[in-house]
């Protein structure tokens, strides 16, 4: 099975560019219908069309009410055939108008172990806590924000010294693992969702090793 | 060095358990000169009493005013030759009449991933999330609760299906590991505060492994 796909930036995109290097390489059964940014001059865009992905722009200053953006938003990816949406750095919360025709297709992937940091500027939250376990989140989306049911979550260690970068960068590189393999067990329609409680067919129990997440990952998100 | 230790306790003192089997065992470096509850049916009393430690009550119907009852705690734990206090499921905030007496040289530990979850019931919290990974924190106590800089965190995978019961079941074993390795840093006095970070002497750098933790528990407390 293939799903279609559309993903949503508003920066630099690097989770984009990573799902899109799993595409490529067979490790997320998905085809990247559309990618749309809320800022034209976002890297994101750029990284679609040198990946051949159609692009879009929807600006928040043309739409001066936010359900007539969502709804925007909502015409570009139906006219794309997108099924699912997954939202990589979109700073924008959603509207009933976009989450309703969407419903339960729309995942997003948060830079802390949700409910920890959520908002703005998590790995700074973080750092300057003084945590001693960071991590990141992928769960679906709800009108709420960075609160929808989970689905996967990542752990990467703090240490003192830690600045928003240098543990941002940590995060990133887990980042980069936790949402592809999200997308993948929905691709292979393995995921649901039962309440705030998401379920994955087939998925191990984490019990250790490299990579402090749960579900634990798979080949080829593993290495 | 030994280190003169009180524990607060509120309730069932399975965290006390752990750390007086590990006293006794030879693991950390502390002698508990007294066990305080403010409950006089906690069961962490019973166990202090079995092992031989002394114990005493104080009680909140006897202290209207919050800040006498916290200055009898500091008149029974300096009367006991205390210089370390580890709070033990000890369910009420501490004023700076307590506090400052035993400035930084407090500790506590919470079911949960500090920042997330704080307060009460943090399991439940935990399950009714849907957390992927939960966990427990110990930090040094300030006057904000479940707050302080934080000494070690251990993450522990949560399930679909998962109640406050199994999940805190989960957690609390490695509660029993991170806190009596955190208390044993201390005695050693490798640990050292520097605004919200922690530095422990020596730590190694959490890497993988069976124990989700960071710092890493160094031995006897990583089997």
């Amino acid at each position: 099975m293939t799903i279609a796909l559309g993903v949503l930036v508003s920066g630099s995109g690097s989770n984009l560019q990573a799902i899109i290097d799993r595409v490529r390489e067979g490790s997320i059964d998905a085809d990247i219908r559309i990618v749309i940014s809320n800022k034209p001059e976002a890297l994101g865009l750029d990284r679609a069309r040198e990946a051949g992905i159609p692009t879009a722009c929807a600006l928040h200053a043309d739409f001066p009410v936010r359900e007539d953006f969502d709804r925007e938003v909502v015409r570009l990816l139906r006219g794309a055939g997108v099924e699912w949406v997954a939202l990589a750095g979109f700073m924008r919360i959603l509207t009933p108008e976009f989450l309703t025709p969407f419903a339960g297709r729309v995942v997003n992937i948060h830079p802390a172990l949700l409910p920890a940091c959520a908002g703005l500027h998590a790995q700074r939250q973080q750092a300057e806590h003084g945590v001693r376990l960071a991590g990141c989140t992928v769960h679906f989306v709800d009108e709420e924000m960075d609160h929808g049911p989970i689905v996967i979550q990542g752990a990467v260690p703090a240490f003192p010294g830690d600045d928003a970068e240098s543990l941002g960068a940590r995060i990133l590189e887990m980042e980069h693992r936790i949402y592809p393999q999200a997308l993948q067990w929905i691709a292979q329609g393995r995921v649901r969702v039962e309440g705030r409680q998401v379920l994955v067919d087939g998925a191990g129990r984490a019990c250790g090793g490299p990579f402090w997440t749960n579900p634990p990952l798979e080949s080829p998100f593993d290495r």
